[in-house]
């Protein structure tokens, strides 16, 4: 039985390393604070009883042995690795969830057909070097070791030398082995469960994400004394362009969402008409042909804008990741231990990306996601209830039996 | 006669102090450059002759003696402090421009009846305290002494320590004697004279201005997950405030300034929607009711903007000046003076504030523009032409002459 208490305390010791005066945690890639936390898992794994194995971009793994030593193993985890200010489940819940699924087997003295593989994997954040879900994506093949090694964080240190500063560069190649399936539980990081009322999702699949850099460029002037119909000013003109962006989103059914968020404004004085405004969209949609539909209008409304305001424009494609679907079998385990634990479940999307989404392309995968507070993350109030925790975890044990026990 | 190339090449010199790589001057208020600046000036003026006072706050008055001992002195002059990344004519050529009319005089042995001061007024800037035209500000009796020798740099440097430091804290009291008339000479800061080809602008008045600090409240989100319709993202209602702005002052005739230049969006990161954004308006016109309405049209809509999008909004007025009208006799001693030498003069207004605007509280004043390349100001690329800024010289000389002379 799933001990939502155990879990619970669990988590919350995890949260101390790093601890953020807010409430939250700050434990970027490959830090101190990152090494602490895989010490603090690969401790409690090895009192479970797992074999732990680290391969060679510091993904680990701790495994709970099947009864067949040639089943390909269940592999189930996440991620320790934090936002600067970040909170306490984004991550760590589903790689302590596949602890507890463990530990639960453990005292009731269940075995498996296939091992269970709990998993860590390597900086999912992507905040302190170059990009996102790197150890997942080298074990899926889509980033080779030695890319991912040679990347460096803005002081200079590359990825290779911090994993083996931290003492987690491992000896195992990364992927190339089968995986029988994988489960991820995650909190779901927007509204819909909180406000459906529902404490489980099956994650159907995420969404696909275009992102973008425009920048926009004007003439400084003196704020008092160009007159406004012959200036040209790149900060009205981004405004503008936020405004269409907003509008482009509107024109699809279901609604994509898209977001201007970082915004940079030169010389950003009060009285200095701005000369250089650059800012990013980010734009998300679980329909591959309604992102690029949406990329054409919205590109288009900000070349026009620029167009009549006189105004330079240069847009770059930042990234393009395409929509992914979960596997139905994995989706449908999921639903049906749900239902065999009287749990209720709704299917959802993910709007953002996890590791599931790279392993998805080489093993057959699902994620289960549980409510948070107001959708918040990425953020120290980043909350959810043990409860929904330990639900979200129940299910989990169920999926992870059903794939082991399948021949 | 004016010579314009001692003219340039004491402007060029000057410009050395606190030179930067592009070509601009850094010399911000009470710094070691500005200290500089100011000693070469005291040294040029006593080698003209004249007798140099400093008062309380830091003002240098450099006199060139009259015939009548009992007349009050007709004031010229500018600053010598710059913006951080500022150029070569901002200030110094309105101190250099009297101190040209003075050798002028010395040069062809011309005595006027009232004495002539050449004045450097202290931090017109405003960028390095908390507050632009100090010196000029406590001469005319709108600040105190005290008030101004008690700000504080970020550093928390006061003014009257910095002052005592480079060693301009004079003895003499500040203002309270009479002033037969002031005219300052500066670059346009925009780009009207130059688009008319004429070379000097009598200035009839300067623009009355109003400030404001908007700041729009939402709420943080994962922008992957959030969906549109759920979001208060206050980036996107700061976009829509902007363009309200720009409309609004398109509803006036003549059209006044209206400028959001600077802006703070938080966490400022590009898949967080963005919880606070913080922007400033900067408005002028020469039309104290005008000014009024606008900023009753334009912080409605901001207000209504907020309210349909569910934002919270707060709104500072940082900053409220009336317009100015220069003395109809100094204005029109300026015109004289243009068209008795032959140069071309037309009557322009100023967008921006200047020492001048607050001496015209106490003294009749007056002020002569000159082009500057494009308009272009408070930027290290500002420039101007020996032949204009000679042209504005030999403009001002008639009119102070005129002045010192009439009874």
């Amino acid at each position: 039985m799933i001990d939502r208490d155990r879990q619970w305390r669990s988590l919350m010791e995890m949260a101390e390393i790093g601890a953020t005066p807010a409430g939250g945690v700050c434990r970027l890639a490959l830090t101190d604070e990152d090494k602490q936390s895989r010490d603090l898992f690969v401790k409690w794994a090895e009192e479970a009883g797992c074999e732990v194995r680290v391969d060679r971009v510091g993904n680990i793994f701790a495994r709970r042995a099947g009864t067949d030593p040639d089943a390909a193993p269940v592999v189930t985890g996440s991620h320790l690795d934090s936002q600067p200010l970040g909170g306490k489940f984004d991550g760590p819940y589903g790689v302590l969830a596949g602890l507890e699924v463990v530990r639960a087997l453990n005292d009731a003295d269940t075995e498996t057909r296939a091992p269970i593989d709990i998993v860590c994997w390597t900086d999912e954040e992507g905040c302190r070097f170059t990009s996102k879900t790197m150890g997942s994506m080298v074990f899926a093949g889509l980033l080779t070791e030695e890319q991912v090694r040679a990347v460096t964080d803005p002081d200079g240190n590359t990825f290779g030398d911090e994993l083996e500063r931290i003492g987690y560069a491992g000896a195992e190649p990364v992927g190339g082995t089968p995986v029988k399936a994988y489960f991820e539980n995650h909190i779901e990081q927007g509204p819909v469960l909180e406000q459906a009322g529902v404490p489980v999702g099956a994650v159907v699949g995420a969404q696909g994400q275009r992102c973008f850099l425009v920048t926009v460029t004007g003439e400084e002037g003196h704020a008092g004394t160009v007159p406004m119909v012959q200036r040209k000013d790149s900060f009205l003109g981004a405004a503008r362009m936020t405004d269409a962006v907003n509008r482009a989103a509107f024109q699809f059914d279901p609604v994509p969402v898209a977001t201007v968020a970082h915004v940079r404004v030169r010389p950003n004085s009060r009285n200095t008409i701005p000369g250089e405004t650059v800012f990013t969209i980010d734009s998300r949609h679980r329909d591959a042909g309604v992102l690029a539909a949406l990329e054409e209008v919205m590109l288009g409304d900000i070349r026009e804008i620029a167009e009549n305001m006189g105004l330079g424009i240069d847009i770059q494609r930042t990234s393009l990741a395409a929509p992914v679907a979960f596997d139905d079998s994995c989706v449908a385990a999921i639903r049906r231990a749900a239902k065999d634990s009287g749990i209720a479940c709704m299917d959802v999307f993910s709007g953002a990306g996890h590791d599931a989404c790279k392993i998805a392309s080489i093993a057959p995968s699902g994620m289960i996601f549980v409510p948070c507070e107001k959708g918040i993350s990425h953020n120290e109030a980043e909350n959810a209830t043990p409860d929904d925790l330990a639900a979200g975890t129940r299910v989990l044990m169920g999926a992870v039996v059903e794939a082991a026990n399948t021949p």
